[in-house]
C-alpha cells in the first residue's frame, strides 16, 4: 500500500503550528507573561444574539419528533441558499439562481477540495504572499513540482508588494487556474471593479478559472472595491467564489461557508457546478441544521445591525493598529477594507527576527509575513479581531520598542 | 483550465438521487399517496435530552465574551477525543491515545476524504454490494479504470451473497486497499472476531491497509462480533476505522463523527497518522463546538440511557420488519447486529422491479439492492429507522403485496 508520496514534500512546513510551537515555548519559560495575541486571524466578539436565538431554537425542535431534521440536503438547506442570495447576490445586483449557491462547513474546506474537480495536470497561479492552504492543497494533488527557495517550481507566482500596491500583474503567458484573494489574506490591500475587471478579461480569454477567496468582503468600506467577483461582468463564465459567515458573522467556531459555481462557468463542455454538486454529494453530507438556522439570522434586521456593530469593533482596531503605528513611523499597508494589517519591518528586521523581538520583549504575538510566501519578507501581518482594549495596549508596547 | 475527467465516468449514476426521483415523479402523479420511506438510512428519533441540553448551554456561552470559542482545534476538543477513547475504546480493552482519534462533521467526509494520503497507484478491494462512497470516490481519484457490467476493472470485487453468508472472501493475490464495513450497509450482516482476525492478518502478512467503516457498531447485539476492529490483535498497525455519532446518537443532523488512526500504522515508514493530521490541518476546519459539546453529552449516564433507548427502539422495528416478512415466506437477512434488512427479492424480480412494485402498489419506499453493486441484484434493503407504527403498517402492507 502506497501513500501519496506528494504529502511529504510539506510535512513540516505549516505556519501556525510553527508560530503555536514558539508561543508555547516562550510560556513555558515565562509562565507569567501577559501575551497578546493579534496573530491567528480568529474572531472574538461573541455570536450576534439574533443567531444564538435561532441556534437554540433549532435545538428545541431536534428535541421533538415532529420538530426533528435528520441528513441535510447535502448542498444546503433552501432557506439559507436563497436568503445568501437575496442578500448577498440580488441585493447588489447580481443574479444568481439558488442552485449555484453550495453551502459548505468551511470556505478552506471548499477551497482545498475544489481541487477535487480539476485535472492534475493544470498550471496553477498563485499570489506571493498567500494564504498557504492555496499552494499546500496543489501540492498534496502533484501539482506543484519540487520547492526551490521558497517556491514551488511547477507554480506560476505573481508578486505583491509595495513596489507593484500589492496588485498581482496579469500573467504574461497562459495559466489555468488563479487564486485571487481580495480584500487580501495576509496583505489586507483590496482590488478595484477596475483592476478585477482585468482578471475576469484575462480569464475569459484564456480559458482560465478564477478561485475568488472573498472571505473577508464584509470589511470593504471604499466605493469602487467589489464584494464579489460577481459584480464584473463576464465572470460567471470564468470564476468560482468562496465567502464565510466565520468572519462576516463571528462563525469561526459556529463552521458555515458557501460556494458559487455559475452554471454559465463550463470547461470541456462541462458545467462545473455539476463537477461541484456531484464531489459534495459524494464526500461531504451537509452542514449542522442548528448552524444553518444561525447562519440565516445574520441576514434578519436584528442579525444584520449585530453583525455590524461587530464588525465596526474590528474596523475601529484596525485603525487603531494602522494609526498607532503609522504615527510612530511604521510602513503600514491594509486595514481600509480588511481586518488585515500589513507593515513593513523597522530596521530591516526579518519577518521572523521581527516576531521574535516582539514575542520576547513585549510579549505580543503576530503574524511574519515571510510565512506567506517570499515576498512576504520583511513584513508582518497584525489582525483587528483582538479585544479592543488588548490592541491599544499592543500598539503601544510595540511602539515602545522602537521609541527607546 | 482542464477538468478531473474521471468524474464524468459516474455523473449520472448516484443511488439515492435515483430513488429520489422516482419518488418525486410518483408524488407528483399521485399527491395523496402516503409513501412510507424505508429507505435512505436517515434516524427520526429526536435527539436526547441530554445532548441538546450541552448543545443549548454551549450556544449560550458562545453569546459571551468570556464564553466565546473561535476555531475549533482541527482534530477536535480534547474533551471530546478524551470521552470518545474512555467510552469507546478503553472501555472495550482497546488501548488509544487521544491524538489518535480525529473528530470530523461525518463518517462520508472522511470515507472520501482519506484517499487524499493514499497514492493514486493502489489496488483497491471493495465489497459487493457496498456503500457507493466507497467506489466513487475512488474512481474520482483516478484508481478505478473503466466501467464493465457494473464492476470497474481496477478494483478487485469480493461478492457477498446469501451464498458466502455475505462475507467477503480473502483475495488470493495481494490487494492494497481493502474497505470493509461492518455490521454491513447493505446487508445488516456482521462479521466475528474470528473471521475479522482473519483480515488482519492478511492485511499485516501484505501491507494492506484495512479501511474498516463500524458506524452501525452501536446496533451489534451478538457477543462474538466486535464493535471496533481494535478489538482485534494487530490491527493498529493494519487498519483506519471510522465511527460516527449519526446512527448511534441520532447525529445525522447534526454531523459529528471520527476516525481513528493509530501510530503504529506505517507505511513506507511514514505514520499514517500524520498523514491524515496534515490533510485535516489543510483542508478542514474542525467541527462546530456546539455540536461537540453535544456529542460529548452522548457518553454522559443520562445520554448513554437516552441513546440505548432510541437504538432499542429502531432495533425493535428491525425485529418487526425481519420477523413480520419471514412469516409471510421472505428470505431474510440481517437486522439483528444492524439497523438493515436485507431481503431476498420474491418471484425472481430484480431488485428495481420490486423496488417499482413496492412504490406503485403499496406507496412504501426501499432500496433496491442492485443499486449497491451487481450482487445486490435480487436482493432489497429496508431500514429500521423510521416511525414504529409506519413500520408495521409497512410490513403490513409489503405481505399483502404476495398474499393476494
Amino acid at each position: 500500500m502506497k501513500i501519496n508520496e506528494n504529502f511529504l514534500k510539506i510535512q513540516n512546513n505549516y505556519l501556525f503550528s510553527d508560530i503555536a510551537k514558539k508561543v508555547a515555548a516562550y510560556k513555558e519559560a515565562n509562565p507569567s507573561a501577559d501575551l497578546i495575541r493579534l496573530g491567528i486571524g480568529d474572531v472574538t466578539r461573541p455570536l450576534p444574539e439574533a443567531v444564538t436565538e435561532a441556534m437554540k431554537k433549532a435545538v428545541e425542535e431536534q428535541e421533538t419528533v415532529e420538530g426533528f431534521r435528520g441528513y441535510p440536503p447535502e448542498y444546503g438547506y433552501d432557506f439559507l441558499r436563497s436568503a445568501i442570495n437575496r442578500n448577498d447576490y440580488a441585493a447588489r445586483g447580481v443574479s444568481l439562481s439558488d442552485d449555484e449557491i453550495f453551502v459548505s462547513d468551511g470556505a478552506k474546506s471548499d477551497c482545498g477540495n475544489i481541487g477535487d474537480i480539476f485535472s492534475v495536470d493544470n498550471l496553477v497561479a498563485v499570489c506571493d504572499p498567500l494564504y498557504p492552504v492555496y499552494v499546500d492543497t496543489n501540492v498534496m494533488a502533484d501539482r506543484s513540482g519540487v520547492l526551490q527557495n521558497g517556491l514551488w517550481s511547477n507554480f506560476h507566482y505573481m508578486p505583491c508588494t509595495a513596489e507593484n500596491g500589492f496588485l498581482p500583474q496579469i500573467p504574461d503567458k497562459k495559466v489555468d487556474i488563479i487564486y485571487l484573494c481580495f480584500p487580501n489574506n495576509p496583505t489586507g490591500m483590496s482590488i478595484t471593479k477596475e483592476e478585477l475587471a482585468k482578471w475576469v478579461a484575462y480569464a475569459n480569454a484564456n480559458d482560465s478559472l478564477i478561485l475568488y477567496d472573498a472571505a473577508y468582503e464584509a470589511y470593504i468600506t471604499s466605493e469602487d472595491v467589489p464584494h464579489s467577483i460577481f459584480e464584473i461582468e463576464g465572470a460567471k463564465s470564468c470564476a468560482i467564489e468562496f465567502k464565510s459567515f466565520s468572519k462576516t458573522a463571528g462563525f469561526t467556531g459556529a463552521r458555515c461557508a458557501y460556494t458559487v459555481v455559475p452554471h454559465e462557468l463550463k470547461r470541456g463542455g462541462v458545467e462545473l457546478n455539476a463537477l461541484w454538486g456531484r464531489r459534495q454529494a459524494t464526500k461531504f453530507n451537509g452542514v449542522s441544521y442548528i448552524t444553518q438556522r444561525g447562519a440565516e439570522a445574520v441576514y434578519s434586521e436584528q442579525g444584520k445591525q449585530q453583525v455590524r456593530a461587530n464588525i465596526a469593533y474590528y474596523q475601529n482596531n484596525a485603525k487603531v493598529i494602522a494609526d498607532g503605528l503609522r504615527k510612530a513611523g511604521f510602513t503600514v499597508y491594509g486595514g481600509v477594507d480588511s481586518p488585515y494589517i500589513w507593515l513593513r519591518t523597522p530596521d530591516d528586521l526579518t519577518s521572523w527576527e521581527f516576531f521574535d523581538l516582539l514575542l520576547h520583549k513585549v510579549q505580543v504575538v503576530g503574524t511574519p509575513g515571510s510565512g506567506f510566501g517570499p515576498s512576504g519578507e520583511g513584513y508582518f501581518r497584525l489582525t483587528s479581531f483582538g479585544d479592543s482594549e488588548k490592541t491599544r495596549e499592543a500598539v503601544a508596547r510595540i511602539v515602545s520598542v522602537f521609541s527607546d
